[in-house]
């Protein structure tokens, strides 16, 4: 049995639907327990979502308590559901130990059970960084921007492999809220800014090419792994397939080397709607 | 329940698990019985085949009888198996009505009970022809060098619905090694310049963009669809991709639209072997 936990609001419950369904497909000898914060979901929808993983897993819709946002700043664009999975460990259950979080944009299609058996050695979270791919870019400006001194790498925050008792001894709502208050005007991506500015040095760092792959950087991968990382390794290898970036594979117009490979998932889930 | 088809050496065995699973994958509603004339497999092969099918499947290995190859012509290179699925007729169980055929080099990614229930009003067989995307190219020269006046379409061998019964009157192997002797020296590609030489009037087109889409030719279905049969519309509509000509996807050097899909149903069919 493995915790996932997702958090979405209503735009996402498709690729939601998808990202679901490739992980049931993929880590076939496994339940799930799917955990699930998410704003305006209908009645109709939670139960489209329990009929999806059914028999294997079981969706745990979470009440998030009003109060835990009490304190929060509220800035323009940005919406509670952005402090979401930074708040995991006040939300999810009290006996819940550990919990894995992925995006909706995320293809799973390999086995994610070695990723969630990770032994986390006192860390707080396992993430991939993406710097490998985008060196001497995005490193220098975020380590300036979010003045992170001991230069880590910059943790990719779409999958979360998280320590949910660790988490509860040290992650508190109001460092998160100050945080955001005190560098609102510099986060680009506040979530991913404040989980690597506040705990960069507390996650322990995993393979983005297995755990969490850039789905736009397929010759970049090639290139670096001096040809190894070809097709055939990342479809035995990868489980987790991300769909980084502004275009998005479910769009019409989405051209990409993963494309084909995202567009027959979506329509396995929506098979999964009108079973014959 | 729907009868397949397929006729196989031993080195089209891992090709012929991925176009299975997927075939299962894809029609989850259905139950098939697979008919197998194949040469040199192993008992071992015959039960990976068998465990793969299981629980909705049935292995159904066919004996061909020696004497039907009396007569046959010899020819270099040429061995019986490429009679196989024009003699499907004669060697399939008698009770049989209808049965389609399928290359091994093929990936089903949506229902094919659609094609299986095609009315064939009297023609002996539903097969797809590729000249559309080949116009002026392949068709002048197959209708000479087949002497096929009629100009009929070209039809590709590869997905080949079967009306037994009718073949089983119309179809004598005496003509089809006739013919094969006769044109000997011009056949190219011989089971599928016979079907056309001999059959091609007897033949009802179907859509290849539905039943027998030719994976390298993907620009060449959107532009002359006007853009219409996109990725999206492939995912959706097609049923039957068909990865024709030299270079194919489980090499590991392909490229190509489909490489992801293709190489990720090969992860599915390589874990049947190993399940979790």
């Amino acid at each position: 049995m493995m915790n996932i936990l997702v958090t979405l609001d209503r735009n996402y419950l498709p690729p939601l639907r998808v990202m679901l369904t490739s992980l049931l497909a993929n880590d076939p000898g496994e339940t799930f327990d799917v955990y699930l914060i998410g704003d305006g979901l209908t009645a109709e929808d939670l139960w489209s979502l329990e009929a999806l993983l059914a028999p294997r897993g079981r969706l745990r819709p979470v009440e998030v308590p009003e109060g835990l946002f009490d304190g929060a700043p509220v800035a323009r664009y940005w919406t509670r559901a952005m402090y979401y999975r930074l708040l995991s460990a006040q939300v999810l259950p009290a006996e819940l130990e550990r919990v894995l979080y992925l995006d909706p944009d995320i293809l799973v299609i390999n086995p994610v059970r070695p990723l969630y058996g990770t032994d986390l050695a006192g860390d707080l979270m396992a993430a991939a960084t993406h710097t490998g791919l985008l060196a001497g870019i995005t490193d220098p400006v975020n380590r300036l921007r979010l003045e992170n001194d001991e230069a880590e790498a910059y943790y990719n925050s779409g999958v979360l492999l998280m320590d949910l008792e660790a988490m509860r001894r040290e992650v508190r709502p109001a460092d998160i809220f100050d945080y955001a208050r005190e560098h609102a005007d510099i986060l680009l991506l506040p979530d991913q800014d404040i989980l690597n500015g506040l705990y960069g040095g507390r996650i322990l760092g995993v393979d983005d090419s297995l755990w969490n792959y850039d789905a736009r950087r397929f010759d970049r991968y090639l290139l670096t792994s001096q040809g190894a990382k070809d097709m055939d390794w990342v479809m035995g290898h990868t489980a987790i397939l991300h769909f980084c970036g502004r275009r998005k594979p479910w769009q019409r117009s989405y051209q990409g080397r993963f494309s084909a490979l995202y567009k027959h998932y979506q329509r396995l889930a929506e098979r999964q709607l009108s079973p014959p």
